[in-house]
């Protein structure tokens, strides 16, 4: 299901996971300091992240677009890779895709639309300690169905403000806690299903 | 017309301007390198001024509310001090306060009118080198009328969006070129009619 690249780099993390352990380390004149602050932590893993598939040899390309879809193209048909950070003390709050762009594409039929819907996240759940310690805590491979849900407004989950759609967003797929209200996706399509579903009651004024 | 406290910060910064020079360095599992990578200065800076004000006995107390106005009190009379940082190879571009916010309070005709339209301004500008060499090229300590003007849409330069204004922008205050077409106000009360102006335009519909 998952491209086979993705999938080797995902067998390689977990096996150096006990051992991702860091610090941020700011030098400025004559002070230095190790940098408590959890908001560049992101950031700073895509950094090393791409240091780390040098160093593994491993053949990923960034696309040079760094604010467009995906993150990374890999293996020879150069399948999807996207790459997702959360603070594994809070729910995963980051953007899946922007939601109307996303929906626009899957609706296609083309090429791209199969690229997208079959994109691989790549996630890192990240800790920090109080004294600046950065955790790596989790690492996940994951289709798109298999983070996302719905919710009480939508039939697919999303960041929605005064009346605009604005992203897809996780929901806590690893958590098995009973207070879950929706469990994910059981499939691709029926992700599909929902992404349609809800691109027509917000394009329908008599909903909201 | 500047706390004195915020003076004295200026100078001994400017002692030290020439030795600013610095580095962020990573590490984590068994890579580690410096990071290029410019989103993350700004608030690396403010970290290094925390520590910076310790080891050089400054008395100046950070607001516990992190998002809130002010980040700093200064003096005996808890003057008002902002740090804010930009990119000192583009325009500058922070939010100097938020829009409806500062109007409203700086009309109150309370004491935190004057604080707020009093408050001092901490500007570092930096650049960064290809290597990750962080560099700060510039420190000013400004007043909020010496770092915004007029633009062609409404008498005080602010961010809108979409018939929305989100925050008051500085202006190139320090450019000497003959391309800048609105100079800098010339006093607070230049300033303030400005942000008055502004306001009834905005809050007047027929001018959108």
């Amino acid at each position: 299901m998952y491209n086979e690249e993705s999938e080797s780099i995902l067998e390689k993390l977990k096996e150096e996971q006990d051992f991702l352990i860091g610090t941020i380390n700011v030098s400025l004149g004559d002070i230095s300091f190790t940098l408590i602050n959890k908001d560049l932590i992101g950031s700073v893993i895509e950094s090393w992240f791409n240091k780390w598939v040098i160093l593994n040899n491993i053949v990923v390309k960034k696309n040079m677009d760094s604010q467009a879809f995906p993150d990374y193209y890999v293996g020879q048909e150069n399948d999807f890779l996207e790459l997702k950070c959360f603070d594994a003390d809070r729910r995963p709050s980051f953007d899946i895709a922007d939601f109307e762009n996303y929906y626009e594409i899957v609706n296609e039929n083309s090429e791209l639309s199969l690229k997208y819907l079959d994109c691989d996240y790549l996630i890192f759940g990240y800790t920090m300690t109080s004294t600046g310690e950065i955790i790596i805590s989790d690492i996940f491979l994951k289709k798109i169905w298999e983070i996302t849900c719905p919710s009480k407004k939508f039939p697919l989950r999303v960041q929605s403000k005064r009346g605009k759609i604005y992203a897809i967003r996780p929901t806590v797929w690893y958590s098995k806690s009973s207070r879950i209200e929706f469990p994910v996706f059981e499939s691709k399509y029926e992700f599909f299903e929902a992404l349609n579903r809800t691109y027509e009651l917000y394009k329908n004024e008599n909903y909201w």
